[in-house]
């Protein structure tokens, strides 16, 4: 395939998120509402039994099993398929998943994680196209704020803890503005992980006054390590009987991972674009390694990371469905 | 009851936290150590039945059966029960109290609670008498951090929105310093309100680096309302579509109520001790208007606190033992 | 002029930009440190005289009177000079000078300005081409941390302050790395405005482990405005008596003029690549407008604030060569 | 002298203080007012011709030659005289002095001060005794702000940096607040140390918004600390290249100095309280020391800090009413 087919296709792939990010947003976000619908994933598998490679939002489709007949046709095909897990492209979460490998942690008892804004606290989706997809089940799915925004911190938890395993779970959800039910604008999930460790997602559009609310906090035996996406050039660590240190971008005592995707000196904060940049860099940089038959040079949000959000969903929608029980994850 | 008697009940009911107060915190808490004993209910009792009030450290005692015994006692004799819920005594708390009641927030739906430190990350207690008697069952009843800072969140949800009652709850508790078993170093609870609210405590003492990570958040349809005792001065009032605030203790903007315990000017930080002295002050009005037979004059953590707060240990324990299961709360 | 022009011209203008903005920042800087001599205002000067629009790095020159020579060109030939202040673009700028506009804040009294970081508080330069001609009196001019630092913050306050004049100053200047001198490492400098109020910039590169440090707080009779380049989505509304308030950008409550720029909703940081972004923008409004003849739609850091950038480092100088003493500003 | 006879003095010699600390502010304040009339020196001049020690706000008196006469007076009786510099009792204090001396900042080269409070913004001294005296040079002297809040920092910074002496200084003022003239409301001073260390005053009492905005930056050669009034019990160390590291009070990883002074665990936040209490726990042991002809066991505000507060304001008014030029500080 060649690179301008690849820039190409990218375009068109991307061309609901780039709408989005300049200006004239509201006519962007319409054009964001269609592609939400379950054509999303159909387009998906027209695009990878065409050869191309993919780059999708999340959730990829509504269930698991839609998820793995992706990720076999993707495999089957050759092609990537790329997840816009967008907070992920932030240098200091590749700090935090090198210190975590190297045991500066020591072993991980609690993870944290938090995505909880205000702005839906009123039912603004009368008035708001781009919030009117979230809450109506035909194009969101079996969930709104769960897939929404839980599925973030979730994945960074994934970059973080690639070793961590969700053995089981429990959900509850609510809507406490009424006309969203079934769909939740609030859900709390814990989770036990096979090595004893134990975690919670806290996803939530009614946080009256947050901005976002966006957070995680990895727990160790020795230390722990805190992100917030509103300051995301800052990272705590935390030792227990220390005191607390905060991590900056750019700095030269960060891991070379987290320095690489730099563009600017440390102190000048970069935001949300550039991390998405990232994303997009490691996107094409495994398309092309793709082409070539070969393994991605760089870690990226793939196949793998949409599989696991579709059933993380699918296991929280399933637990608060049943009453909020206790349900085995796999 | 003479107001000297008084005075020397309240010296010698408090001396073991006095003792604590004081230089020579060590042997201090050795002393408190033997207070948490059973014998502390049984002294409770015994000085009820002697007709003096009583201020009490919580948990009152290990069961919600001897905590309404104590009511009941409590009631019979008119004394009084003070118990030491000291962060309770913050002006800010009364603060965020009458911002509810006066429907600041809108209908409540959300209530955030933890206390978690991580001062016990590590097996301190082998050297440390005043970890020693917190993880033993023995001492310390049913549960460690549950009764130990959950607790104290708790209260102060129940003094900020008096009309919450609990309906159900889960609670998940790990021992992640093994010797503790089977008293829990961390614990989630989730709760469910009988109006549709829903609320959650974090529990731990193994929270890696955080000094005391004491926060309640209360969330309504309108706006919320955050508290973090480590800043026990300031406020965070945040309307959904508004810049968030800093209410400052000491500022003519707040409630009366709020300004009542005021001993300095705005911006000098008052502690924890001032906090404490608010609630002694309270406890002593308290006594005195007992003594002559009349309702205490302003609020205090009284013996249904301290009833709430052993049953609420009760049932997390409960549900927790029963493998994290629902529990209705009664 | 075509369009196409436009577009190249700016290309050739901010290479030495763009190229830092790359990756491989090592060499961007050394083909900065070329575009920092005199040479740049030949450069620019021939543009002019060749009917080009230039965009320019700060400061454009060594002198007021060259500064003044550019202007008159600039004017004769009907080109526009803009000049790189980049944190200007952020949108809370804006919000700032809107409310400061609109009397929010009452009559002006201080101004506290500051940019002061702490990376050169060793001599870096030895290794560092991109410090060694800052502090080369034949690359940098007169001055170091005045130009390179405190020029910034004073363009903010331009921004927000247009009525606000110097009338006269006081600097004093310190080379802690001592083979930095006669260039300094540090100055206060302080100002009196024609209205009576005063102000105050701290230059630094010697504020060792402070990251960038450049703030401004502007405080009126009635309220102060505070805003930081390393929190930039943030502005903190202080009205005397009244809560703190963090105004967010992106929110719906902020004046239009500082949500025209936006790409995102609230909540998500944007970093100095936007602000950047912005600038670059107005730029090219205003290079279009010129070409028409017309004035620029958007206000932007033009010749004029180019020239009193140069202005104000010169006087700083002067003052501080002087023996640290107050010299009346013209 | 007997113990008794000591506890009475310091009853009788801080009953101004006291009165302010407890309920009913209004009246310890008019009360205080009596005693800052320039019948506070003559006062303290007469308890140490009696043989008595001394505990005295500050400043001590108007001038500096007052103030030695009151130092030699002090030392020919044996006496002590404590200055109720109150911040410096914060046990975090300590801990800066003790690292500054241990060298871990590497040579000083600038102290950033400053207390610029904003509840003065109007003219509120009509209705308000506290504030009428202080804006009154027949009770407060030749200064209003560079006395009242400047001198705060400025001792801590004694405290820290003992071997800092300033060379010479320049001062500006201002009284925004017309009626205030010939008393400043605003203050800026700069300094120069012997050592070609340079330092900062910023006094402030219309600091719109800001609540204290007490602060000490204290920066060298290879790190800088601060600390700030309004949250205590924490204090920043930053090492230049290194991840910032926020310190926290009762640790055990503070200098023992910094440790003796605590009455409750880390965690807990100590206020102003606990910190004039602990100034009044070392006027207490020098007061003993003295009465049996030994050195004070710990150090505290004594006459040298008074003499030294009175002799700043002094140069620093001789300064501005001179048109804010240097003056040699002797």
């Amino acid at each position: 395939m060649a690179r301008r087919q690849l820039v190409q296709m990218l375009d068109q792939a991307l061309d609901g998120w780039l709408a989005l990010a300049c200006r004239g947003r509201q006519s962007g976000r319409e054009r964001a509402v269609e592609r939400r619908a379950p054509a999303l994933q159909q387009k998906a598998k027209a695009a990878l039994q065409a050869g191309l490679h993919v780059v999708c939002e999340k959730p990829l489709c509504f269930t698991t099993q839609q998820a793995e007949e992706l990720r076999a046709l993707a495999a089957c095909q050759g092609r990537i398929v790329g997840v816009t897990y967008g907070y992920a492209g932030h240098q200091l979460i590749e700090q935090a998943r090198e210190m975590i490998a190297a045991g500066e942690l020591g072993e991980i008892r609690i993870v944290q994680m938090q995505f909880a804004h205000g702005f839906h606290s009123a039912a603004v989706e009368a008035a708001n196209p781009a919030t009117q997809w979230r809450v109506d089940p035909k194009m969101a799915g079996p969930s709104y704020v769960l897939g929404d925004v839980g599925t973030h911190p979730l994945y960074l938890s994934e970059v973080m803890l690639p070793q961590l395993r969700i053995k089981r779970l429990l959900c509850t959800r609510q809507s406490f503005v009424k006309s969203r039910a079934p769909l939740e604008d609030n859900a709390f999930t814990l989770m036990e992980y096979d090595n004893g460790a134990v975690g919670q997602v806290w996803s939530c559009a009614v946080n009256a006054g947050s901005m976002h609310g966006q957070k995680i906090r990895v727990i160790g035996a020795k230390a722990s390590l805190e992100w917030w996406d509103e300051r995301p050039n800052q990272l705590s660590f935390e030792v227990q009987g220390q005191p607390a240190r905060i991590l900056e971008r750019g700095m030269g005592y960060l891991h070379p991972a987290a320095l690489a995707d730099d563009r600017i000196g440390a102190g000048h904060p970069e935001g949300l674009f550039e991390a998405w940049s990232n994303l997009y860099y490691r996107f094409a940089l495994a398309m092309d390694a793709a082409d070539r038959g070969q393994p991605a040079p760089l870690r990226y949000p793939d196949i793998d990371a949409g599989v696991e959000g579709v059933r993380w969903v699918e296991h929280c929608v399933r637990s608060a469905d049943a009453g909020a029980v206790w349900v085995d994850y796999r």
